[in-house]
């Protein structure tokens, strides 16, 4: 007799949305998860703003005119999008479903309230929220980027108040510690390994 | 203006539920979680059957009279009971209050059919099936054992095919491979590091 196994074991990629306030270190933590050898697809926004100097097309952000954008709204081909300034930005659904497609992991880097709104779409995405200790961490980092005005800052620590209010609609808390990402980057692998052992993995279609 | 964290981060003890069909390693992964340094409080089993020769009360079972087991019975003082060839044994609430008490996690090693009773009165506890890839794998393991006559042999593989059909009553699945223990292990700490994690953790009461 063949020996079987007692199950199927195959655990389909995940969607994992990273998210939190801006100037938590998402970016520099993506980068990290990168170095530690965990292998993923990451997901572009797409954005109609023009791009800034060094941003490349494919790479930041898919750069398209309005016209394509509202065509993809019309034909409700976005995850999720917004109006940013005056700018629409969006995750294509085409782009998670060809990401999907590669086996591996998908990985997403949206705001809190886009973040939100996926996970209604898409309840078995695993949602991230990333957040410092304290709110005074946070603004020395945002201080530190010298690209906001006073202004710009205090509606910043605004937007952070609002977005700490949905914590409570995400999967898991991670916080960044100064000087310890390492330990928020193990604590993003742990998720993940966790969540291939899940049972009631199902795959996700869009 | 004092600096204030943006959320309670802190995470309760967990109640970890490790089970699985007989013969699967579970008391070999439990001494090497210990090994790998995770600090967890062990819940022993309460039984009426006899102790065995180099069995200490406390340590690996407390062995009480049936008038005792009884008492607490009526008292709906176990989490879960069972008879097992006429005797009785069961986990008491008690030992897991004291456990979860202390501030560490608490692990239970729980036969699947208690497990799955277990999951029922505690939602919020964390439950680990763990089991082999293959059939094949089980009956050599228990094969090995030399404690099994041919009969028992072929209950415990009954009892086992009976078992894995309980396994979506389980969180989390891990595979326990031949010669590669130390990824199981390492798989149990990612599934216990991410569910302290977890934004909806509430503390367990019985």
């Amino acid at each position: 007799m063949e020996d079987q196994p007692l199950y199927d074991f195959t655990s389909p990629p995940l969607l994992v949305v990273l998210s939190g306030p801006s100037g938590v270190g998402k970016d520099t933590l993506l980068q990290k998860l990168q170095e530690y050898g965990y292998e993923f697809c990451f997901v572009v926004t797409m954005t109609t703003r023009p791009p800034r100097p060094n941003e490349v097309h494919g790479k930041d952000y898919l750069f398209v005119n309005k016209d394509e954008f509202a065509r993809l709204m019309m034909m409700d081909e976005f995850l999720e999008h917004s109006v940013v300034y005056g700018d629409y930005k969006g995750i294509p659904k085409d782009q998670v479903r060809k990401a999907l497609a590669s086996g591996k992991d998908v990985l997403m880097r949206i705001d809190v309230q886009g973040a939100a709104k996926v996970h209604k779409i898409v309840p078995n995405a695993v949602t991230i929220f990333l957040t410092t200790e304290t709110e005074g961490e946070l603004v020395s980092r945002l201080s530190e980027r010298k690209t906001e005005t006073s202004d710009g800052l205090a509606i910043r620590i605004a937007t952070t108040r609002e977005e700490m209010k949905r914590l409570d609609e995400f999967d898991y808390v991670v916080i960044n510690r100064e000087g310890q990402q390492d330990d928020a980057v193990k604590q993003i692998l742990s998720i993940i390994s966790a969540e291939h052992c899940r049972v009631h993995r199902r795959p996700i279609s869009l």
